[in-house]
C-alpha cells in the first residue's frame, strides 16, 4: 500500500488500486507504454508485520577482494555498496538472490536498474524488504594495505562466532571448481569422517560452510 | 521431483504427477482422505538450483537460555534441536518464520507436526528447505556454570564478527516491550545521533541490531 501511495505521488497511474475492486492487496499499475504492472504485497519477498532476521555483519580486511569472493565464488549478489570516504569505511550489503528474484524486485526500484541489473551504487529498497538474508560487509579502509590486521575469525580463542553457511546443489563439483580457483579449504568434502560438507576460507579467514542439498545429517556424519 | 518420487515410493497416489498435463513442475497428491494436495515447486522456500546462504553459526554460552532469548524477544522458531550427549554439545537451528511459511512447511514433514506446531525434537527438512537464513546456536554442555567462560562477542579487539540485525515493524515499541522484560540495550533508538536502529546485547553479549522496516538510511543516521 505504501509502495503504491509512493509510485502514485511520483505520477504513475494505476489500473486498479491496492483497495479496490475485490482483490484487496494487489494493484495494477500502467506502465508508460499502457501496459498493466501487477502489483502483489511483498509476501515473497517478506514484507511481514514481523520481526525478521535480515543481516549478518561481519568486518573485513578487503572490502572488494571480499565482495569478489561471495560474487565470484557463491553467487551472491551485491545489493549495496556505501562508500563513507569521510569516515573512510564502506559498508556491502550482499544476498543469494536467483536471477527471478532479483528481476522480481528490480521493478521496484525502476530507476535503479543497470543494462546487466541492479546498480549497486544508488540507494535501493532491496535491502530493506529482502527477506533472504543479507550478509554485510564492513570494511575499514587501509587495513588491506597493513600486513598485520587480521580479523578475528571467532574460531580460534576466545571463540564466538563459528561460520555463514551456504546449501549448494553439487558440493564436489562446486568445491573442485573453488579450489581450481585458488580458495583455500579447511576441509574438502572428502577430508576427514563428515561427508556432504566442506569448509572454505573467505579472504579474511572466515570459516565458510558448504554444505550438500542432499545431505542428511546422518549422511554427513559417519559416526552418528 | 525429488520429492514427488520419494512420496510415491512411500505409497502416496498422485492425481497428477509433475511431469503430466501441460502444467509442469507442478503435482497434485491424494491425501488420505482423497483431497488432492497441490504440490509446487518450493520455489517459495528457495530451493534453487543455486548456492544460497543460509545459516550464520554462532557459539553460546547457555543454550536453552539462548534458544529462549531468540524465540520469545525476536520471534524465531526452533526448527531443530540436535543433542550430542556422548560429546557434550547440541546444536540449535532457529528462523524467522511467520506462521503461514510454518503451515507450508509442515505438510513436507507430516509426522513431525506437533499439536502446537513444529517438532524440534524429530528430523525435518526445513533446515535443508528454508531459504529463509538460519541461525545455527552451538552450546558445549557446561559453560553456563562456568562463571569466566564468555564468548568473543567479535566487537572486543581483535574485531570479526559484528552483529546480527532483524528487521522490526515498529521499533520503539519492539524496544520498549524488550527492555521492560529485561533485555539488555548497547542502544536504544533514541540514544545517540543514529534513529531507526537499536542495538541489543543477547544472552552471551553478541550485538543484536533492530532495524526499523521504515528505516532508510540518511533517516538512521543524523549525519549523512
Amino acid at each position: 500500500y505504501e509502495a503504491c501511495e509512493k509510485l502514485e505521488k511520483n505520477g504513475v497511474k494505476f489500473q486498479k488500486k491496492p483497495d479496490e475492486g475485490r482483490m484487496k492487496g494487489l494493484a495494477f499499475a500502467l506502465d508508460p507504454d499502457g501496459y498493466w504492472v501487477e502489483i502483489v504485497r511483498r509476501e515473497k519477498l517478506g514484507w511481514k508485520e514481523y520481526y525478521n532476521l535480515s543481516q549478518t555483519m561481519l568486518r573485513v580486511k578487503d572490502g572488494p577482494a571480499s565482495v569478489e569472493f561471495y560474487t565470484k565464488h557463491l553467487g551472491m549478489t551485491l545489493l549495496r555498496k556505501m562508500d563513507f570516504p569521510q569516515w573512510k569505511f564502506s559498508l556491502y550489503f550482499l544476498a543469494s538472490l536467483t536471477p527471478g528474484e532479483l528481476e522480481e524486485c528490480l521493478p521496484l526500484d525502476p530507476e535503479n536498474k543497470h543494462v546487466d541489473g541492479l546498480n549497486p551504487e544508488l540507494p535501493n529498497t532491496l535491502t530493506k524488504i529482502a527477506w533472504n538474508q543479507c550478509l554485510e560487509l564492513t570494511w575499514n579502509h587501509g587495513t588491506e594495505k597493513d600486513p598485520d590486521f587480521k580479523v578475528h575469525d571467532g574460531n580460534a580463542q576466545p571463540q564466538g562466532f563459528g561460520h555463514i553457511g551456504f546449501i549448494v546443489d553439487n558440493l564436489q563439483e562446486s568445491c573442485d571448481k573453488m579450489e581450481a580457483e585458488g580458495v583455500l579449504f579447511k576441509k574438502r568434502p572428502q577430508d576427514g569422517n563428515m561427508r556432504g560438507i566442506a569448509f572454505a576460507y573467505d579472504p579474511n579467514g572466515y570459516w565458510v560452510e558448504l554444505v550438500d542439498r542432499k545431505a542428511t545429517f546422518s549422511g554427513i556424519c559417519s559416526n552418528y
